[in-house]
């Protein structure tokens, strides 16, 4: 049993949720306080409402009882945003993941928050369509946790992320109101809108019991190429050339050398040594396709390029692209302890990124290895380091405090795609002034008064 | 002089903004009293400010005389919002018209609000680029007045309208505190999104001056159609099936029976009768475009379809496109008084929206011709009728309240790309629920808690 949670409350959101609706055992409440940033907080109690009546209700209540709550997907996000550090209650959408509606016509899905990403995007194939963000976790993660965490992907540089592809939310804001922001429309200019202001606030604002997703058509064909580099440098601007002529690749993936070596030896990839690669992909009609890839060709082509692959068909794309999948696995394995940020800076920046990267970790004798999305400038920088060693560990957090100021300083974000939670709070002044901080402070005193939704995130205190 | 401003504020605005800064002669502030609504306020003074310090001090100037401030770009937008009806002291941001920078390799301008779009436009040629949004007012409207408004235009069916283009936004708020949202990055996920809530706030909770702009590749080529259809049901039913298919047009415009014999009879243009037409465009490589035009032209043809024209080339491709521009002139010649209201609707209910205005305008013995951005749901309905004949004038009110109804049960929004400012005021409660009402002002209150921003437009008292 829960001791924290006032016996009314408890027995209040017993007769709401029904006996299997609310957890109270320690063993069942433990697998909902963690999430993929390996930090831990045990709830006092885990609701799982069906109907966004139950979610109006159950705010309600613990709002007249000062309890924290806790909105959770599938708790895959990595920045200690779904883990509830105050106590509380985590509510689960689990039971509310009902595809309401695919309409073609209007080019929009209706669902529930608790429907998975790859759920999603395996109904809406039928009809032609998908819906863009495409996080590594899509088969298990769900919409709703996509649109707490504006989370993105390969696809993103094309197709934008989960901000650029919703058009309308119903919301229950903390203080207990059913809200309803947008409409099924791709235009509007309609009062406020705060259907984006919702996403990515990581249910600090309100909880999310439907969205109205915009849809697009699946292109009918695609065509990859795999450039190999001399060095990250020749790579980086490689991207930049890229992303400034006019066919927009619809996947743009970079890994440098060290990551292309861990493909290889650990993950098995059958690859050249090169300093760096770049996954590059066109989408299109057939007809189009052609003069896409060698425009890319040219892009990618250039000072330390030192070949370019093409993939004629899918056996062969599936095996360009098994590099890059064999990557995550295998950088797991060279090193314990690994802070794994995706930091997003101007396309044109990230030489200059990659080079101050390089800097810092030779000055701190840390191993970074960075891989990611750069045709959205969106890299992950991977910190590599054995937790035992207090020394290393001390290293790892300064060049990390380096990595960022670094970021600011070429005009990027903290984050492009993972978002704040607990792992980049305190680092956020270094990002946002303090008037623009004191705005969001009131955005969110204006849906929470009472502070009651995902305390301690985002927003440092 | 301008009597209805406290002496001490007078002096200090003109000690801040020098001797050509400051406009008090009631003929000169008389130009800045006016919009396209054809609604008129005579504002106590009229502020030209160079920088954006300036912008900051007179925000706190006003704030401790407790003096209502409107910001004003030219003037273009046609719902009253930026009439001064408070009076007050109207920013022009005419003298903050600066393209600061652009950026082709991050796809990105720096710009002041007082630029015009059509300036910007002409500039980003040079790079193969441009900004999406493109209002008929684009040569000599500003991009402040385009973000205050989420303005939109006949590209924004693949493009995308003002919200889906802008990267980062700097800006005063009513508090006067400066403060910064987003970066040069198409991609982030730190903090609260508040650029896109200040687009379309049309100056009521922050008084943008610096935007950090998203642009586009200009397609190579582009292929334009226009299809005639015996009645508007048939050419509503094109445009569900135009947008239901995968090539995404990169126009696609509606005009009803009525603007047809408009255009041709009073505006002149070559033009057979027909019950409907649609001008529909794909952009993109010359050589996707036989496959995209054999899609449209395909989706265009069905049931009530007369006739499908192509233009080969510019000449003939300005020639289709003579009919639609020759209406809005055209339009102007054939009663007194005209509602132009840009409803938005699902794409799949054009047909019940068309259907629905023609039950109205029966009913109420009312002119109602409609056009528009058939592509984005976007139509533009124009009531038409004689201002001098109180009988006419109150069944066009009355039509138009049964307009807005009908949109509303569709799934609709008041307003695609017009905003809402005095005209639409009093209807939101139609389109918004309480709760979400008192969520909006609850946002309004954190940024203006004095309420010195623009009083009395978007939000009904």
């Amino acid at each position: 049993m829960s001791p924290s949670l006032p016996a009314p409350l408890i027995s209040a959101l017993q007769r709401l949720l029904g006996e299997h609706g609310l957890l109270l055992d320690a063993s069942e409440r433990v697998a909902y306080g963690y999430d993929n940033s390996r930090r831990q907080a045990l709830p006092d109690a885990v609701a799982l409402p069906t109907t966004r009546d139950q979610v109006l209700e159950l705010v309600r209540l613990c709002r007249s009882h000062r309890v924290a709550i806790t909105a959770r997907g599938r708790g895959t996000n990595t920045t200690g945003a779904s883990v509830p550090v105050h106590g509380g209650l985590v509510v689960s959408f689990e039971r509310m993941n009902r595809l309401l509606a695919i309409r073609p016509g209007d080019r929009v899905a209706v669902v529930e928050p608790g429907l998975l990403n790859g759920d999603l995007q395996q109904a809406l194939q039928a009809h032609g369509l998908f819906w863009p963000p495409d996080p590594t976790s899509a088969p298990y993660c769900t919409v709703g946790g996509n649109l707490a965490c504006n989370a993105g992907g390969p696809r993103a540089v094309k197709y934008g992320a989960t901000r650029d592809n919703v058009l309308a939310l119903t919301a229950v804001t903390g203080q207990g109101e059913l809200v309803s922001f947008g409409a099924a429309t791709t235009k509007g200019a309609t009062g406020y809108d705060l259907s984006r202001l919702l996403i990515g606030s990581e249910g600090t604002l309100a909880l999310i019991v439907e969205a109205t997703l915009k849809l697009t058509p699946i292109a009918p064909h695609r065509r990859a190429l795999r450039a190999l580099y001399r060095d990250v440098d020749s790579a980086a601007a490689a991207v930049a050339r890229l992303m400034a002529q006019a066919v927009t690749p619809s996947m743009l993936e970079f890994m440098d050398g060290e990551c292309v070596r861990l493909a290889r030896e650990v993950g098995g990839a059958d690859l050249p040594t090169a300093g760096a690669l770049l996954m590059i992909e066109a989408d299109g009609d057939e007809a189009v396709l052609a003069a896409a890839e060698r425009a890319l060709r040219q892009a990618a082509d250039g000072d330390g390029c030192l070949a370019i692959d093409a993939a004629p068909d899918e056996a062969t794309r599936e095996k360009l692209w098994a590099a890059r999948k064999a990557l995550s696995p295998a950088l797991r394995t060279i090193a314990p302890g690994k802070i794994n940020e995706d930091v997003v800076v101007p396309v044109s920046r990230i030489p200059d990124l990659v080079a101050g990267v390089g800097v810092i970790a030779k000055a701190r004798q840390t191993k970074i290895v960075c891989f990611g999305h750069a045709g959205n400038g969106n890299l992950h920088v991977n910190l590599l380091f054995d937790p035992a060693e207090a020394d290393q560990a001390a290293r790892a957090e300064a060049a990390l405090a380096e990595v960022f100021a670094t970021v600011i300083a070429l005009g990027g974000q903290l984050s492009g795609e993972h978002g704040i939670g607990l792992a980049k709070r305190d680092f956020l002044p270094l990002a946002i002034d303090a008037a623009t901080l004191a705005a969001m402070r009131a955005i969110k005193h204006a849906f929470d008064p009472d502070g009651l939704l995902n305390p301690g995130k985002i927003l440092p205190d």
